[in-house]
């Protein structure tokens, strides 16, 4: 990585969940091929919690987030933000309105997680789905996947309500020692099922399925914040204009 | 935690470096008492790994950090932030002149140790001191510790090179798994020269040293990311103006 020139920044829409949005920037800095401070990305991390809940406004007609996340979006632009990435899974089911009410790219956190998948060596097969009951009822990942090759295989809606929702609620409400076991449930019911991989899609999930002990789990997971870190240092080191980069 | 009203942030003056600005975000988020997104402090991190190193800066007659973290505190305070936090200890050394440049209070994270300490249960006791050898040779920690009843032991030149430095080094060039070993080195040479307690006092030091693996080392550490984020939590607690929360 080269040094970054000033007036540059990733902008991060974050606080979708707040523990989230910052692990995204922890894991960004983790991952990107760095010496020094000096090559890391500057990010600039809006880490907003009071955005209206994504799953409450699809599932339960609560107040819409769009409005706040579209303003968000607006303040990282007039704050030199050139790039956009959103950690909330749920969020991109406002994709295209949010990408749609800005000149700047968005990167898509779903289709992050296709280019991880075959990162991962898998470019076709079947992908267990792990999300809120909005992100897998509303189709997100079955949509991009299925268009891209793979079978999906989704939790019925007692599982998802059980042992995803479950896992979510307790990282947002920072009971991280109670979110692993059913996270694991539900990763060994779709390996059970047959899936070749699993998505940990919601970014609660990689936070309450720590790295040390992915391992034991014994199926390939694709991670949806790593998968969006990943997506953008791609973005910076194969695609990006001349301007964002020091000579 | 109630829930926050609009255009209020903590302001975080981040990228020194950019690991320790995520991790701070991280943890601040990870303490905080709140059951869902919507309680947790509303944070912008400007995590800007360009500001010129603070080490550099004060040994080897490095570009000044100055200018930039007051641009930085600037843009944060424009943006509507109330309140900042700047996980470096080493840019401490310009706490002052920060401070001068903005009507924002400005958290001070060797204050916030020392508050740390008092948690837990010292308020007298030798303290081993780990740090950046500018933050060390100046006296940072010594100078407000003392002035507070402890008695500061310091490891010495060679020691802060090697196991310090060496410790920071690796966290700053994404070779975590090399950064342990010298702080523990470190902080069992400090232990066996008397220390009740032990600082990592540098934003990088906590992030060598897993919280997981803290207990099997035998001495109170206090942390100085948990400590600045407690800091931040408890001003947001105990002193907040009415204006920063709805009803």
């Amino acid at each position: 990585m080269k040094t970054f020139s000033q007036d540059c920044y990733l902008g991060v829409l974050g606080g979708m969940g707040p523990m989230a949005g910052a692990a995204f920037a922890l894991r960004l800095a983790a991952l990107t091929p760095a010496a020094i401070d000096q090559q890391h990305i500057p990010t600039l991390l809006r880490n907003d919690p009071r955005i209206p809940d994504r799953s409450s406004a699809y599932m339960a007609g609560g107040a819409s987030p769009l409005p706040h996340m579209v303003d968000g979006v607006r303040f990282l632009e007039q704050s030199g933000a050139q790039l956009i990435a959103i950690p909330c899974n749920t969020a991109h089911l406002w994709y295209d309105e949010i990408a749609a009410s800005t000149g700047l790219p968005v990167l898509h956190i779903i289709q992050a997680v296709a280019d991880d998948l075959r990162r991962l060596g898998l470019s076709s097969g079947r992908i267990g789905l792990m999300g809120t009951a909005a992100t897998l009822k509303l189709g997100l990942y079955q949509k991009h996947l299925e268009a891209q090759g793979y079978e999906c295989i989704v939790p019925n809606d007692d599982e998802v309500e059980r042992y995803c929702m479950g896992s979510i609620r307790a990282v947002k409400g920072n009971r991280l020692e109670e979110a692993f076991a059913p996270a694991a449930e539900c990763i060994a019911l779709l390996k059970a099922r047959g899936a070749d991989a699993v998505v940990l899609g919601c970014t609660e999930l990689p936070l309450a399925v720590p790295h040390a002990l992915r391992a034991s789990l014994g199926v390939t997971l694709t991670d949806s914040i790593d998968a969006l870190a990943r997506a953008a240092i791609s973005h910076y080191q194969a695609d990006q204009p001349e301007a964002l980069i020091a000579a």
